[in-house]
């Protein structure tokens, strides 16, 4: 029977995204993860059995922290401009490692189809979330534009993300923000 | 002195660009390189000193190759709409593997500075050009929203480009395409 310690299995994911952010796909090893959470030899390979369940794991603990987050953040009276820009911005800056990471995976996946498979159910999720706030909202967007939104918004993340930090200002952000969401409807 | 036989110098970087995009980042080095071009050892070496200056060697390739297509694209009359439709179309699909390429070393900048340098050089270059389509096309866009469609636009190629392959239809590209363009101004 595998372990199942949830606290251990968080810490050792963990250290799995930070990792994917700090050294690459390559650089996330059972060994080296097991270093950066300080626990004895083994103990990865008893929780992820291979390299890709290592990498199937973090990219499901992101997708997991990143629907709570989007869950949390639509609580808050806001206009969509105001919501996309907070998000790409907070995203871009306190978390970046995250994104660093899920976006290793990303390109990972273009080469791997296990880990493609993992990331397209992440993805069929973010799809229903976001009909689903979509619905909750009345976020007036046409729905058939809700996967190009969501596509731009994965792009903008992309963009952000992947740039000099210095470069990532409030501005920069909702202006990225504002072309998405004005976009979604015809010109008049 | 370093040896300057044009043709050769270009079947290495070429060589280096497949590397990027099937094995990533790590699986780029001087000898993969020589092996794929079918030269003999020391070759890379000779063209190019450093990993770091292979690297910057396939991104600025990436971009001269890049800017040569858009050039010849914006000759042809079109929208704004199908520009980046076919642009984006192209470049996800038979372009995959070169975009593949520079989204590797865009997140592999994130982690060295060197690269980030050679990249943003590229980047100013993109919107030097892009701002000369604008001012030859009279695009229709507010000049203020350059920076969110080229940022856009990268963020769209990653997504398009990372997607599985079987996702990437026109509908979907120019849907995404129109959001970028209608979102350049602002809803009346």
């Amino acid at each position: 029977m595998p372990p199942t310690n949830p606290a251990r299995r968080r810490a050792l994911t963990d250290a799995a995204i930070e990792l994917l952010a700090s050294s690459g796909v390559h650089g996330l090893t059972h060994r080296a993860v097991e270093k950066a959470a300080d626990v004895p030899p083994g103990t990865a390979s008893n929780y992820f059995r291979s390299r890709e369940a290592l990498l199937v794991a973090a990219a499901e603990r992101i997708a997991e922290l990143h629907h709570a987050d989007t869950a949390q953040a639509v609580k808050q009276p806001a206009t969509l401009v105001d919501l996309l820009t907070e998000s790409l911005f907070t995203a871009a800056t306190t978390l970046r490692t995250r994104y660093l990471a899920i976006f290793e995976l990303q390109l990972e996946a273009a080469r791997r189809p296990v880990i493609a498979s993992a990331l397209a159910g992440l993805q069929d999720t973010a799809s229903l979330v976001t009909a689903g706030h979509h619905d909750e909202l009345g976020l007036g967007i046409p729905r058939g534009r809700i996967p190009a939104v969501i596509a731009l918004y994965g792009g903008a993340l992309f963009t952000l993300v992947s740039a000099p930090p210095e470069h990532v200002t409030r501005d920069v952000v909702r202006n990225m923000a504002e072309v998405i969401v004005y976009g979604c409807n015809p010109p008049t």
